[in-house]
């Protein structure tokens, strides 16, 4: 007899992925495609953190490590918020986990019983809410748009009338690259603090910014749950390596909950972030190269007749309000990949009610792809009339 | 206000774990320790594997994979069925994971509702009751002992009575390392068929074994759930890899659900396994020095008087009833590591009830470990007279 398959399992896929399969079967035909589609840097870990891994495979047996991650890497990352946001944080709240994507389910399992309701901003990162239902908590979706900067605010929560258990803000943003302004998160935090609300503040972007440094919500509340990566500044998306900043009072049912369903995080992995913690010249050479995207996009894109961008504070995205050209992204993105050689994302992943007018652009690759790729988006928008 | 931590993130922690404190703090005092209470190979990721990574570290960027894995390493398993089970799998039922960890995460949310039963052994390995609790799905216990040789039958799944959505299967068992004869296993997923109860069955041990190789739950019904993992015989713990074989009907929805729960295993870590599924002969070299350990255990245990063993077809475990030398065994354990240097590991981990009464010593480790660690275990009991 066939056995079922559950419900809870019945999670929408990425439609980034439709995307990427056009792709890469455009490539698999030999033509050029320019990958402003996906969310990683690209380029890979520092050098100078992959020239000192090469001992350690060689030389070490790389077995589990302790549940919450090895105590130099717990240390260094509790010097970064000392020292990048004048925030004592002990090691001891400090968390490695297997990735943000780790980080996430335990926050979610530790903060919330199912039934629970937490806020999360449309458009954002979708698998918050896939994850969220597939652990029976109920995402209740605010949404968002240029009056708020795409982002929540305490008016938006206020207006929303929503009973929320927890919150989850992400600054900078994916798709929007805004980051939540410093008064604002503070007067956030506040909100969710005041009324028993669990703040997750996802700052997986953090360091890659074009304006003011984010605020981490670490150095605001003790309640907050920080969720943060190396994916992104320091460029290790395939480590699957990052962190959470904990609660006094949750270290330990984390750390049980770790061990239960992780054991640990991959442990040359862990190396390799804390060997790239010292590449700050490299990780600010990728930050340069970003920026320098940006500014050829900003100066392309409206030109070319993107016009309505969030404002890019940070990440690596542009998102575009399209709906002058289409009321369908994803068959937009595919007209534009087959006929420009140009891979973007459909807004449509970020956002299920308003992401058919929207697409999301990253400038995480080349400045050469950049460039060609605006040259053509250009001259193919030209062509529209 | 200081905010709720969730019921269900109370899961208890590995019991092992203060023996593993205890351990290393008696290390750091400058004592010596016999490890016979951590589950992993004593070796690492096999040596010619590892000389092939530092090339790709120092020349690929590493990002993201695909959900489901590379299709090299997906292809490899497929192959490693046929060889060594004579069972045709397609490599679009191998799903590449983040360890045994996310398999049995990805295979839980897939094939079970919140209040669903899944049934599982007693003594057995303790995330599997400790996931399915954080997940909202009932464990069921079933008590085995040596009558079963610590494994649950047909006759035992009657007998108890119960009602199951699931059963969980572990054969080589941890702690036990009893192997499900190929007759009893047939008949286990034949009862689970005929009565749409899903099964997983856990192999992470297979390679493993003494007498007979274990049969796999893959060749034998589409719909069991095969979990498997690099950390035991492929020695890569610290890698976080592993695989699944998935039903047809589920692939799916375990594709979504990887990809947003997890996005993709670690990248160097899938090229590590495909690499080391090449060094047969290390690998092999391994499985002799752990059947030289269990034979020297196998003497030198029953004549120290640890008598009373589970019969070790496979895995790298001895479980010993200790029930005439005490009735706590994590005080039991705590006294040999105190008066003796060797760390065992209490039963009470693996079984809540009857663990009590028993330990479990792995022989992972080295043979000249378990020499000194076996002479010692030796004195000590004439001492207990």
């Amino acid at each position: 007899m066939a056995l079922k398959v559950a419900d809870r399992a019945m999670v929408p896929p990425f439609i980034v992925m439709d995307v990427m399969s056009a792709a890469a079967a455009r490539e698999a035909a030999g033509e050029r495609v320019f990958h402003l589609e996906v969310g990683q840097p690209g380029t890979g870990l520092p050098r100078a953190a992959a020239a000192r891994l090469a001992h350690l495979i060689e030389t070490e047996p790389l077995g589990y490590t302790v549940a919450l991650g090895i105590p130099a890497l717990r240390e260094r990352i509790a010097r970064l918020y000392r020292d990048e946001h004048g925030a004592t944080i002990p090691p001891e709240r400090i968390l490695v986990t297997t990735g943000s994507s780790a980080g996430f389910q335990l926050a979610f399992l530790a903060a919330f019983e199912p039934g629970d309701r937490v806020g999360l901003a449309a458009p954002g990162y979708p698998a918050y809410r896939h994850i969220l239902k597939a652990l029976g908590i109920e995402p209740v979706i605010l949404p968002v748009g240029p009056d708020s900067r795409y982002q929540p605010t305490v008016a938006v929560l206020e207006e929303s009338g929503e009973a929320l258990d927890g919150l989850i803000l992400a600054s900078p943003s994916n798709p929007t690259g805004t980051v939540i302004p410093a008064d604002e998160l503070r007067a956030l935090t506040a909100w969710c603090d005041a009324r028993g609300v669990r703040l997750i503040s996802d700052e997986i972007y953090h360091g890659i910014v074009y304006r003011d440094p984010a605020l981490s919500a670490a150095g605001l509340s003790e309640n907050a749950i920080v969720i943060n990566s190396f994916s992104k500044y320091y460029a290790m998306t395939g480590w699957r390596l990052g962190w959470m900043v904990a609660p006094p009072d949750m270290i330990r049912p984390l750390e049980c909950l770790a061990q239960n369903m992780f054991i640990s995080a991959p442990t040359l992995s862990q190396h390799a972030g804390l060997f790239a913690m010292d590449c700050t010249e490299e990780l600010q050479a990728n930050v340069a190269r970003y920026a320098a995207n940006r500014a050829l996009l900003l100066d392309a894109l409206p030109k070319a007749g993107f016009d309505r961008l969030a404002p890019a504070d940070g990440a690596f995205y542009l998102y575009a309000d399209v709906s002058r050209l289409t009321n369908d992204s994803p068959a937009f993105c595919a007209r534009v990949l087959r006929e420009t050689g140009v891979a973007i994302t459909p807004g449509l992943d970020f956002d299920a009610d308003q992401g058919h007018r929207f697409v999301r652009v990253s400038f995480a690759g080349s400045t050469e792809d950049m460039a060609e790729a605006a040259a053509r988006l250009t001259a193919w928008m030209a062509e529209q009339g």
